[in-house]
C-alpha cells in the first residue's frame, strides 16, 4: 500500500488549503464587513420548513466538489443570525470582537485539550493568569478556578463544592448518606441553579425561591426567614446563590447582606456574576458587587459583556486547599501519570467533571492585550452610558412605558402601541400589551431589521428586553431601535 | 457624545481586521505547513517554569500594538504542541482535517448559541440532520440526541435520563425519594462514568465495576451476578454502562449480551462508545459493536477518529417520547417563549443542561460533505490497517512486547530496552521496566520528535498506547515510530 498516495485521496491539502483560503474570505466579507454592517439585515429569515427546503443539508455517500461546499459555506453566513450586528440584541451575547475572533481561530487551528499540561503547555498558564486576574477584580489575593463550558455548569460546579464542603462523603456514599440539603436562590435566579439541582439529584422541590423586592433584588430578611424555616423542617440549608445581574431584569442581589446571612448559619455562598461580572472591570459600576469579595465562588462569564465569544465561563473559587480537584477528581492513571517529567500540579484537569475540555482562554487573553485592562473597563462603561442614553430617549417617546429603571443595561420596557395608549384601565388591556411584543418581534425578525428578546415575566405580560452591550452599537443604533419599534408597531 | 469615535477607540476594525488577516497567515504557517509536516518538531518543550519566564503572559492596564500581538501568537504557535502533527498520537485525537477547521472558523465567525432556532437556525437544523445520520448508523430508525461538552458529560447525560425513565420523581424530589440505585460498568471503563456517579449525587460506591475478560471485555455473566447481588441487597440497579473502545486496550464489550442481561433486569443500557463509535463508518469493522441497536443510548465522539476538532460530542438517545426535554428542561419563560411565530419544537436547547451551547455541528457536517460517507469509511478502515501494519512491525522486532493482540487502533506495548532483555525471570524486572517508557517518554517530548502515551494498567506496570488514528499519518510514520522509541531507549 502507497501510503501517501493513500493518505492524498483521503485528505488532499493543497486543494484543502485553497478551501480554507476561500472560507476565510468569505469569513471577512460576510461575519466581518456585511456582519457588522448597519445597512446590512441581522437575518435573514426563513421558518424551520422553508429553510429546510433551502440548505442542503443532506450527507451523502460521495464528497462533494470544493465549489460546491463553498456555496454551503455561503448558503450557511445567508441564513445565519449576525450576532456581530449592531442591531442584533437578542441574547446577553453580542457584538465581534476581531482579537477574540483571531484567538478563536488560533485555538480552532491548534485543537488541543486542557487536560494535562504535556497538551497544553501555554494555556494551562494562560488560563492561571486569567483567573488570577478575575480573582484579583473580585477581591481575592488566592484561590482556585476552571473555565467550564458555559455558565450553567459553572453553577452545578458550585453547588457540587459546596456540597463537598459540608459533606465529602458525599462523592463516595451518594445522596442516601445525607440529611435533606436545601439551597436557596431568588425568585429571579437563572434557571439553571434548578438545572443544577435537577442534575445532581438534589431535587428542584430542595431549590428554596426566596421573595424579591420590586427591582427583583432578594429580600435578605427574607432569606435568613427561609433559612430558619428549612432548619426546623430538618433540612439542611448548605448554599446561597446569589445572583449579580439578573437575567431578564437585571438586578443585583445585595451581597453583602446575603453574605452576613450565610456566615451566621454557615453557608456556601456562591454568586451568579455570569452576567453582571464584568461591571466589576469599572470603577464607577462594580460597587454594584459589593460584598462579592466574601463569596466562596463566583461564576463569570465573559462571552456576554466583554463579547470574546462563546464560551468562556470562568468558575472561580475562594478555596485554596485544593477543594475543586478534590471534589471533581478521578485521577486516571492513563492521564495524569505520577511519574511524569515535569511538576504534575500543571495537570488541571482532574479539577473539572469534563476529560477533555476546550481552550477557552486564549480570546480572552489575546483580546485583553490588545485593549488592555483599561479598554475593558471602557466597554462596561460604555454599555452603561449608552442604556442611560436609551433610558432617557424611551422616557421621552409616547407610547414607551419601562418595567423599572434600571440599574444595569438590561432595559426592560412595553411598547404602547397607539390603539391602547391611555386604556390602561380598559378590560383587556394587559392581555392586548402581551400580544404587542410577539406581533412586533415577528415582523422585525421577517424585516431583518434587527433582533432583540421578550418575554412575560411573572405578574407582568410581555415586554421588550434590550440588552445594551454590543461594543459596536451607537447612540444613533439605539434611536433606530425605537424609531423600529415604533414604525413595525404603528397599527397595533 | 461622539460614539462612532468612541466605539473606535475601543476597537478599530481596520487596525483588527487587518491582525486578522495576519493570524490567518501564521495559522496556515505553523498549524498546517509547519504543523502537519513530519520534518518539524511535534512540540518544542518547555518545563513549566522555563515556559513562564519565556512567555509575556501578563495581562496589563494599557493595550498592547498589533506588531506585538502579533509576536504573542508566535510565541502561542511556538510552545504549543501540534496535535495535526503525524508524530502526535498521545491522546485519542490527532490530526488536521482542514475542511473540519474551515468549520470550526465558520462557527466562530458566527458566534451563536445552539439553544433556540431563531439564534441559530441553519445549525438547529444541522445538528438534527447529524444525529439522524449517526442514528441511522446505530440501527435506529427514530431518536433523539444533542450534542454535548464532551462526551464525559454525555456520559452523565445517559446516567441522568436512565434515573429519570425510572423515577421522574427525582428531578423534582431528589435522590432521598429513591431507593438505593446502583450502576454497573466495567474495570476498564472510562473514569467519567465514576465522575458522572459522584457528579449525580449517587455516589462512586454505588458504580459496580464488573470484571473483564483477560482482552478487556465486561464478563456478562459476572456482570448479571453483581445485579443480582445487588438486588439481594436492596440496592436498585438502574443502569449498565457498556463500552466500545476503552481508554487503554480499545476493548469493546460483547453489546448483545449485556443488552439481553439489560432487558431480563429492566435495566437501561448505555453504550459509552465515545472511542470506538466511529467504527460504525466501516463495513469491515463495524461488527465490533454488534448489539448497539439494543443500546437506549449511545454516546459518540467524532472529534476523537474521525478527527473534527474538540468538541464533537453526540449524545444518542433510542428514545422518541422527548423524555431528554422532560428530564432535563427547565422552560426558562425569556428564552423558551411559547408564542413564538415558528414551530417551537425547534428550540432544542432546553434538552441540555447547558444554557448557552456552541456549535459542534458544523465542522462534522463540512468534513462528511467534503468527504462523503466513503471518505470516513476510508479514514476509519485506513487507521484499522495502519493499527495491523504496526502490530506486525512490532512483532519483527526485538524489544518490543504487546500487552496484547489489539481490536482496535490502541497499540499497548512495552519496550524492553537491551539490558532487561530476557530477564523476566530476574527479580526487580517489572519495576525496573515500569520505568523505561516515562524516561523515554521524557526524552521524546524534550527532543519533540513525537509524542505518545504510556500507563501502568491494573497489575501491569507502565505500557506505551499508541493511537493509530492520525488521518495524516503513514507507514513510513510507524517505522518511525519504533525506530525512535529503539534510539530513546537504547541505553536503557
Amino acid at each position: 500500500m502507497d501510503d501517501r498516495s493513500f493518505y492524498h485521496s483521503v485528505q488532499d491539502t493543497t486543494e484543502s488549503e485553497e478551501f480554507l483560503e476561500h472560507v476565510f474570505r468569505i469569513i471577512l466579507e460576510e461575519a466581518v464587513r456585511k456582519g457588522m454592517d448597519v445597512r446590512e439585515k441581522v437575518c435573514n429569515w426563513k421558518d424551520p420548513e422553508e429553510l429546510q427546503s433551502l440548505l442542503d443539508l443532506e450527507l451523502r455517500s460521495s464528497k462533494e466538489s470544493p465549489n460546491k461546499l463553498l456555496e454551503y459555506c455561503q448558503d450557511v453566513f445567508r441564513y445565519s443570525v449576525k450576532t456581530g450586528h449592531p442591531h442584533f440584541s437578542n441574547q446577553l451575547f453580542s457584538g465581534l470582537d476581531l482579537y477574540a475572533l483571531a484567538g478563536r481561530m488560533i485555538t480552532e487551528a491548534l485543537n488541543t485539550s486542557m487536560a494535562t499540561y504535556e497538551t497544553a503547555p501555554v494555556f494551562v498558564l494562560m488560563e492561571e493568569v486569567l483567573l488570577k486576574k478575575l480573582r484579583e477584580l473580585i477581591g481575592w489575593q488566592t484561590g482556585d478556578g476552571i473555565f467550564c463550558p458555559g455558565g450553567s455548569i459553572s453553577n452545578m460546579f458550585a453547588m457540587n463544592l459546596a456540597r463537598y464542603r459540608r459533606y465529602p462523603d458525599c462523592k463516595q456514599k451518594g445522596l442516601w448518606a445525607l440529611p435533606k440539603l436545601v439551597a436557596f436562590t431568588s425568585l429571579e435566579c437563572h434557571y439553571s441553579i434548578q438545572k443544577a439541582a435537577a442534575f445532581l439529584g438534589i431535587g428542584t422541590d430542595n431549590v428554596v425561591l426566596v421573595q424579591v423586592d420590586d427591582r427583583g433584588k432578594i429580600i435578605p430578611e427574607e432569606l435568613e426567614k427561609e433559612i430558619c424555616d428549612a432548619k426546623s423542617q430538618d433540612r439542611v440549608p448548605f448554599l446561597v446563590s446569589a445572583t449579580s445581574g439578573t437575567t431578564v431584569l437585571g438586578a443585583f442581589d445585595p451581597l453583602n447582606e446575603i453574605a452576613t446571612v450565610c456566615k451566621k448559619h454557615g453557608l456556601w455562598l456562591h454568586v451568579d456574576a455570569t452576567w453582571g461580572g464584568s461591571a466589576l472591570f469599572s470603577r464607577q459600576h462594580r460597587s454594584l458587587l459589593n460584598g462579592i469579595e466574601r463569596a466562596d465562588s463566583v461564576s463569570w462569564n465573559a462571552h456576554k459583556m466583554l463579547a470574546t465569544g462563546l464560551q468562556c465561563a470562568a468558575f472561580l473559587l475562594k478555596d485554596k486547599s485544593d477543594l475543586l480537584k478534590q471534589c471533581h477528581s478521578a485521577s486516571a492513571s492513563y492521564l495524569f501519570q505520577t511519574d511524569k517529567c515535569y511538576d504534575i500540579s500543571y495537570d488541571t484537569g482532574d479539577k473539572s467533571i469534563q476529560c477533555g475540555r476546550k481552550v477557552d482562554c486564549l480570546k480572552f487573553w489575546l483580546m485583553w492585550k490588545a485593549n488592555g485592562t483599561e479598554g475593558l473597563e471602557k466597554r462596561v462603561d460604555r454599555a452603561f452610558s449608552l442604556a442611560k442614553y436609551l433610558v432617557e430617549e424611551i422616557k421621552k417617546r409616547e407610547g414607551f412605558h419601562l418595567v423599572m429603571e434600571p440599574e444595569f443595561v438590561n432595559l426592560c420596557f412595553w411598547f404602547i402601541p397607539p390603539s391602547l395608549r391611555g386604556k390602561e384601565k380598559c378590560d383587556g388591556y394587559w392581555e392586548r400589551l402581551g400580544k404587542v411584543a410577539p406581533v412586533i418581534k415577528e415582523r422585525m425578525v421577517k424585516k431583518g431589521s434587527m433582533m432583540v428578546g421578550y418575554q412575560p415575566h411573572g405578574s407582568k405580560v410581555n415586554f421588550f428586553r434590550q440588552i445594551v452591550v454590543n461594543p459596536s452599537t451607537t447612540e444613533d443604533d439605539m434611536n433606530f431601535f425605537l424609531d423600529e419599534i415604533e414604525k413595525l408597531g404603528h397599527d397595533l
